[in-house]
């Protein structure tokens, strides 16, 4: 076997997939820094908005099915949790794919195999190669391997977003979110009728609604926590 | 034949589907407004996010294998002029999924079957509904059957985003958009190195990125432009 050969198989036997079609599985390491610099080599960028795709999917239908009693704020909440970056870069770590995800030279040099925005690109597109090479089935077995009870344990995590969000404000910003009403409908019970500011350091991060207001604040936690996970 | 499943039928021959679990097609015709009239009836609120997902998947794949020469940015841009609200609301109206719908009293009072909203949301419906009757094989030919040649056309479309935006202005505002340059990288022949605002009436409307200035002011026009589109 090449040195190529046994890099793949090592990589596969992680992925639990067997790549029909190695070349998709090389492109979707091929981060767009490595392409730009070596003529020719196309990036991974077309795979991971096809892997982003299959991702949103496979995750909703399986929350749709295994959460029958959630309404579509629930699901869209545990979505969020399951699908933001950070959450995708700890799925890539587990696979160890910093390992094998090709960088241009000054991502290399500046640790970008550790870059949370790049680990989560390379699973998604790694994502995108697995369901190209064997359909949709495929792509949903490895989502399972990958997210394993995360799946089933996302109400608990999408509950405790607030506490998320307090735990992050603390360490990153020595504050405590604040929640403030910005309306109350007044009206329809089962209706969101409910929305929360939350305030941290002085500004408004983000909003929420809900049927009741804990869960109005839940959403605007949730959201708040989606903006922080992107600051560097 | 009762009276229910002749209306079944013909909904069926218009879709090109036939239900092997007709009580899908029926939740996926109730819009929330309904279902919260009607004890114990579930709206479309869940099949509508399944379907969100269900058709984000198809129209990438298409894109991705019809179009092998275009990059993330190309793709995502004509994705997004195919699946904005007004772009499904009139797939929907093609269907005539508007006679079937099934609305609360204040929606049928005030014309809700006409609305780009409303129809939009129950086309996303349906389309999760024929996903879980029958797999994604059959959503991709529904989708396939419905959008037909513009999902070829779709780079046409994507790339007149500033016209469109124009006619819609002076429409609506009698107003003429006007591109200013935020960002030139100077950097990176590859890379989306521009930025651009667009602006309509003293407000500045939305950015858009791209590899050249043009690109750029195209991108920014095509999210302006779903943004008027959500403007009632």
């Amino acid at each position: 076997m090449t040195e190529d050969g046994e890099i793949r198989a090592q990589l596969e036997a992680r992925l639990g997939h067997r790549f029909e079609r190695p070349e998709l599985l090389q492109t979707a390491l091929a981060h767009p820094s490595f392409a730009h610099e070596t003529d020719g080599t196309r990036g991974n960028e077309r795979l991971e908005l096809l892997g982003d795709a299959v991702l949103g999917l496979v995750v909703a239908e399986l929350l749709y099915a295994g959460r029958p009693d959630w309404n579509e704020g629930d699901l869209t909440r545990a979505r969020a949790a399951l699908v933001n970056a950070r959450s995708l870069a700890a799925r890539a770590r587990s696979l160890d794919l910093g390992a094998f995800v090709r960088l241009g030279r000054t991502e290399q040099r500046t640790g970008g195999a550790t870059k949370d925005s790049i680990l989560c690109n390379v699973f998604e597109a790694v994502l995108g190669a697995v369901h190209l090479d064997a359909g949709l089935g495929e792509a949903r077995a490895f989502v399972e391997r990958v997210f394993g009870d995360d799946l089933l344990r996302a109400p608990t995590a999408a509950r405790d977003a607030k506490t998320r969000l307090q735990e992050w404000a603390h360490a990153q910003l020595h504050e405590t979110p604040t929640y403030r009403s910005v309306r109350d409908s007044g009206i329809d019970e089962d209706a969101e009728r409910f929305e929360v500011e939350v305030w941290i350091a002085g500004e408004a991060w983000a909003r929420g609604m809900g049927r009741t207001k804990r869960q109005a604040e839940q959403a605007a936690a949730e959201s708040a926590y989606a903006r922080a996970e992107l600051t560097p």
